[in-house]
């Protein structure tokens, strides 16, 4: 099987193999040294020297836990949304009480800087803006780079999804001054899911002194008071995935971050002139498209769901559909963590037999 | 290695195996399949009729998730509290914006059911009752039986933390009127940590239905809609703690839960009786002493941490200390999921050895 959605993502066997392992004392020694040198090793992936917080959940708890830990109910957030995520991102600011302004741009089109910045002239009360780095449902990477730059032009609090970027796509949270980043096991990372991972700057750790938003569970300031008194978490952590993630933090270590970044650049890029190479057309331009996911336009005549079924039952291939307003009118491969050139090869082998037997007539 | 701590539990060698396994689409088949049947034995498990919910993340999240699903900022709720996690329980709905009222016992004592008669008395304003089935900080197992009599002549909502009790002590959910019922993989289940699992009678989705307290992520509506509907769980599930629970679940049926349960009621029995045979004595009296969990005195001159540290080092056995206010004064065994007579044995000749070369004089 090819699993080529945007996460889960395959694990390198070397990973499966740890998963394997007995479980340990949470409270003893051989957990604390395991999340000392996950957690420096974290750091070194995040660019920060900050702390990075480990806890036991989707990428969608480390979101809420981003949201709840800086703010409290009132606070004006502007959620800078151009797909499904940044949706979700301000679903949760509102569930909590957060006064969200939704700057929205069209899914499949990236972030507009100098739209952020007149959004932030025009509303000084603005407390935080929220932004998801890597719009999986559309396959754009946002320009975060001029994004941070235009946040810190107005001192505000910068909170980042970077679930499925970070790892994959570079991120230099401490220089963009991102104040949370929030990314998780199952992307990049190439461990299973069960992992949250947060970074948090200090201006981060001055907003949760005041931040009055119900929490208890995903509570940062207790993640921080374990790791740092006991090496420890506060409640029983995924032990299984913990063994996953450090055994492939030793992988990224051994590749290197920036070589990581080539890989995807590479695996991103073929992945783009094989589709277009096929007839088919992404759903976002060249420029802004992900290195980490790639959304196609379903071409008149193409049925989706049928695709996705030939691909799965008669050639092994996982891929992902589109999701909500885009569902059935695009798909999508993933290609992030443990995947290489030779990877996307196959998936476009695959879509060769299987697209004309969905539907699609190439011209 | 022994593990004898009460979570992580050790897991058996077939489910250990699984947990090496490929990851899958959660969006697919293979997933909705395995959901299915899962969520149809945990039922059974569960002695319930009603919903039951996975959750990925750590048993407290699933306390976190039953009070934020089922409540509102401002209502009264009875915290039945006789140890570190009823006080746990208390903290999180407080978090929430209840109003706590906290029915304390001496820590190593039962709650006594005719005090929450009383309690429930005298403040009709009353909504919820949150009570602890096992202690695990004390080794003490309430009488939630007779408790929940209790709540239903009040017919109040009464929330369970079930996390060490459920799937290895008796707990007929509907039978009793439980409302909401937590436990946790790596307990008595036999697998790794990384899920909550909780049931929602019909009284609780009522409650749901007008629960105030902000909640995204664990939101139980959601959570069952995508079940229902879908086959799946509205954020990535922890893939791998699923395939482990899904074939411990497999054990459990082959056992069968009275089976288990008796088991758990030997090996109890056999712990207890271990440890007086070497001159030692039990917080707890044997009346509520639980079977999942052994709470032993620190008798004089004996230094736990020193004790917990010969186990581990020369005996090859984890045994766990004594929590907050009890830290130095008992140290615990965890006899709970894959556990038989002969681990008990070997728990009790690891002792024999450690506890003089720890300070131990019997007499």
């Amino acid at each position: 099987m090819q699993l080529r959605i945007p996460g889960p993502t395959p694990i390198p066997p070397e990973i499966l193999q740890v998963m394997s392992r007995q479980m340990i004392n949470h409270r003893g020694p051989q957990f604390t040294e395991m999340i000392q040198s996950m957690t420096a090793t974290l750091k070194e992936m995040f660019q920060t020297k900050g702390d990075v917080l480990i806890l036991t959940g989707s990428g969608t708890g480390g979101m809420e836990a981003a949201i709840v830990n800086t703010l409290s109910p009132g606070d004006k957030v502007l959620v800078v949304s151009n797909g499904f995520f940044g949706e979700r991102f301000a679903d949760i600011a509102e569930q909590f009480g957060a006064q969200v302004e939704r700057l929205r741009f069209e899914w499949g089109y990236p972030a507009d800087p100098p739209a952020v910045r007149q959004a932030l002239s025009q509303d000084t009360g603005i407390k935080a803006v929220l932004v998801t780095h890597n719009e999986t449902s559309t396959g754009v990477t946002n320009d975060l780079a001029s994004i941070s730059a235009v946040v810190r032009e107005f001192d505000k609090l910068l909170l980042v999804d970077a679930i499925s970027s970070l790892g994959a796509i570079d991120l230099p949270s401490d220089e963009w001054g991102c104040d949370v980043v929030v990314t998780a096991s199952q992307k990049g990372w190439m461990a299973p899911p069960g992992l949250a991972m947060v970074s948090v700057s200090q201006r981060a750790w001055q907003a949760n002194a005041e931040a009055k938003m119900p929490r208890y569970y995903w509570d940062f300031a207790k993640a921080k008071r374990f790791l740092e008194e006991k090496g420890q978490t506060p409640w029983t952590p995924a032990v299984s995935v913990f063994y996953a993630l450090a055994a492939a933090l030793e992988m990224f270590k051994r590749e290197g971050l920036a070589n990581v970044v080539a890989r995807h650049i590479r695996v991103g890029s073929k992945a783009r002139e094989g589709v277009k190479s096929l007839g088919l057309s992404l759903l976002p331009e060249d420029s802004h498209a992900s290195n980490t996911v790639t959304a196609i336009k379903a071409p008149e005549g193409l049925e989706v769901k049928r695709l996705l079924g030939i691909l799965r039952e008669e050639q092994g291939t996982i891929l992902a559909g589109g999701q909500q307003r885009l569902d059935g009118k695009i798909f999508r491969i993933g290609h992030l963590g443990y995947v290489n050139e030779e990877d996307i090869e196959q998936v476009m082998e695959a879509l060769k037999v299987a697209l004309p037997q969905a539907g699609f007539r190439s011209r």
